[in-house]
């Protein structure tokens, strides 16, 4: 595709070669996520940051990048913007807010309505999340990282097995991911899920018409036991309609340091989209494996910005000025921010 | 008036020569507010956007307005400050702000209360509306479109015919322009509202007072035949004490490309100062207007980006130093923003 | 203690040399806290603005502090986060930002919680009020402003007279402030609080434990007859338990013009760390006080903004480099911000 001017609003937008492009942009990115340069390319542009329902973590991270490509931010948090509680179109709000800035990211709690925003307006529109719909930027940080911890280029993927373990049904990163990665060859999925949350059928009849393998299973050694990348996602107390049914599945898979050893084939690399329920009783990653080598979850969420910085610089067409705009950065930063 | 420090309270301060520095400072931004250059000449200053009621159009039409400018923005978007449910006063309030940032954005649902807030500081103060009292601001950008619409210099106004439609009695952005076009010579208002939504007295006598005509009808035909510029307003729900009398105002005047085309005289603007009631029975602007080249909505609001620079450049001093601290955009803009 | 990459969690860190160093420092960054000049010393550097409790004051004066020294600020304002509320850790939310931003602001309404932000990550934390526990930067300032209103350099507080007045008990900055003062030599303290809301036992164990004298008292004009330094405390109504209970403390210790000129020592300075309580009944500090010489509570908040810069520039390593990058502010900013 051709990503200058353009929407953001799935991952079915994307063929290989846009993720290779897409990811060669982020690793350019990446001497600037670190704060070791500073780049300006974006300095004078706006960026509208409309949050429909709350997510702390995606709105700083789309601000932050936006930031450090020199660009600013207005941040709006509300549930609704106030002129729609007076009745307000999708369309005039989404164009009202056209004029004020040059690229709008939209998390939004319905499905489709990030795809009325885009339809309303030129300038480019980043689905942040629309619901139970896509979050298409988590899943190419997802596979961003899939990539950069094998030490793979793009073209290497191929032939990796993966496992995705929890709650399959309502992880929209899952499906999202899943479909992604269905670009490749040769890949091998294991799903782990409890029957009622197991993977739609939508998505493994994708997965599977790309001739790649899948496995369902509800036991979590079984299905991690061969796999190259272990995808954990939390049981989400909210998609529940009772406690009772939610303490059911709650804490059925957990990983820890002794089960990691022992189970998990030499290598594999821990991944989860976050938020992990680090609460007693579920912690589907357990804190016992803060400082594994092996644990990507905190660089899985560093790769936001990379990645970001990388779709906002293509969307405005700067990617190729990026660094004609830079210089080096005058304060310290640690070599690396995690405490252990 | 001299601009520079001074508060931009009401429409009141401005007489025919103030409104044409401003209008001419704003033409001069237009070539930021549209992107295709970038000014720094207040890098380094800090707004302190303070939205004491919601208004998201309104505050982040400031904020990006000054970010356009170069400038830094703090947003405080509660319905009260923490310190105020403390008891603190809105004296030191205003003078604890001050001494953070460069200018102050307040809005507030209390007549008055934005002057409280500038009566104890010397940095200019703005009014982004204060209850029933004024938005300057909107009416400032209203008649600059207004302006603008018609290929006019500001002294062209003169001998215009303009209806205002809708609830002329709550509507403050009617109140304001009527003031501020009665500077001109020679118009001619027509004024359609339901008799209990009547334009105020006080506001007719002013205009008449300067010589114009105006002339009431509920009779939305009646009312636009004549007219160059066409201003609808929303019914505003929250004005009305119950539902049942709401529903009987409601969809009463309603403007669509048919009645357009039959009833309003040849190249009559249509202006709104949204936000629009978009949802089914109420429509004043209809949607299938939307890409007609007489609806002026949207240029009007995105017109509040390069007259809320001027402002912000007139206050501060610099509007004759913007062009030197100026460079090219080097991202991506589309020519137009709308779809349509 | 070394600055640089450090976090700010209590006043115990700072001896009489770290003060030194950071009022040095703070004294440089006047002239850019003033809007003479501009630094982009932090051009591209984030601060992550976290504020689980309602201070718009504190969030706006840290937001402020880091724009004029260049950086960018992304703020959250919720009580909680998204993630938080879904069982996500103090540890993975404090890891999650810091991938996002070089700086953590966090202000908490339960004790320790900063710190527990601060051991999940190597970038500096900064302490901006946990619940009962400190607030350290207010502290600072304040010791600031009893150097600068005295016009003495640090190594001349030694030998002040100071009176602390109102709720003892329950204000944090009192405790914090005296920890940092019996650095000091030969200080003497009159405590003056109803007996219910005197200042704990643990905080005048420290202070004497420094060879300092401090004396208690019930009575305002004994307690203030021989004081260099006036502070005053707000009775906050959010400590008692009863309405009547907070009613008869209420405007029980109050200064006007009056009282100042019959019962204070000749130049003794009126500080507050506000807010103060501005309604009738309350008034610590009544508005017929507004321009005189020797209220400095205005002066006392706006010295926030030079000692949060100091702070920010020696964590990030930066405050030998601030200079290097500066240029003339070029808006209108004026002489003073009083209005009186």
């Amino acid at each position: 595709m051709d990503f200058k001017g353009s929407d953001i609003l799935s991952v079915d937008q994307f063929q290989k070669e846009d993720l290779k492009l897409l990811f060669d942009t982020a690793a350019q990115m990446e001497i600037y996520a670190t704060r070791q340069r500073v780049t300006r390319v974006l300095e004078g542009a706006v960026l509208a940051n409309l949050f429909f329902e709350p997510s702390t973590r995606s709105r700083v991270s789309f601000g932050a990048a936006f930031n450090r490509l020199g660009g600013e931010v207005r941040d709006t948090t509300g549930f609704r913007f106030s002129s729609m509680a007076k009745g307000e179109s999708v369309y005039d709000t989404s164009r009202v807010i056209s004029g004020y800035s040059d690229v709008m990211v939209v998390r939004h709690p319905e499905e489709g309505a990030v795809k009325q925003f885009a339809d309303a307006t030129k300038i480019p529109v980043i689905n942040g999340g629309d619901g139970p719909g896509e979050h298409p930027t988590q899943a190419l940080l997802d596979l961003y990282t899939v990539m950069k911890e094998h030490g793979r280029s793009l073209d290497q993927i191929d032939g990796l097995s993966i496992a995705m373990i929890g709650d399959l049904k309502n992880g929209r990163t899952v499906h999202s991911l899943a479909k992604l990665l269905s670009l490749f060859e040769d890949l091998s999925f294991t799903l782990v899920s409890p029957k009622s949350l197991r993977m739609p059928d939508e998505v493994i009849e994708r997965v599977r018409s790309r001739n790649h393998q899948v496995q369902e299973t509800e036991n979590l050694a079984e299905g991690v036991k061969n796999a190259d990348i272990v995808y954990m996602t939390r049981i989400q107390e909210e998609r529940f309609s009772s406690p009772e049914e939610f303490a059911r599945h709650r804490g059925r898979y957990s990983i820890d340091r002794k089960f990691y050893a022992d189970q998990c084939k030499e290598g594999a690399v821990l991944m989860h989209p976050l938020p992990i329920d680090g609460r007693p009783g579920a912690q589907e990653i357990n804190d016992d494996l803060h400082g594994h080598p092996k644990l990507a979850v905190y660089r899985q969420t560093d790769n936001g910005i990379p990645v970001r910085m990388a779709l906002f610089s293509l969307v405005l067409g700067v990617a190729d000025k990026v660094h004609d705009v830079a210089k080096d950065a005058l304060w310290y930063h640690p070599e690396q921010v995690d405490s252990e």
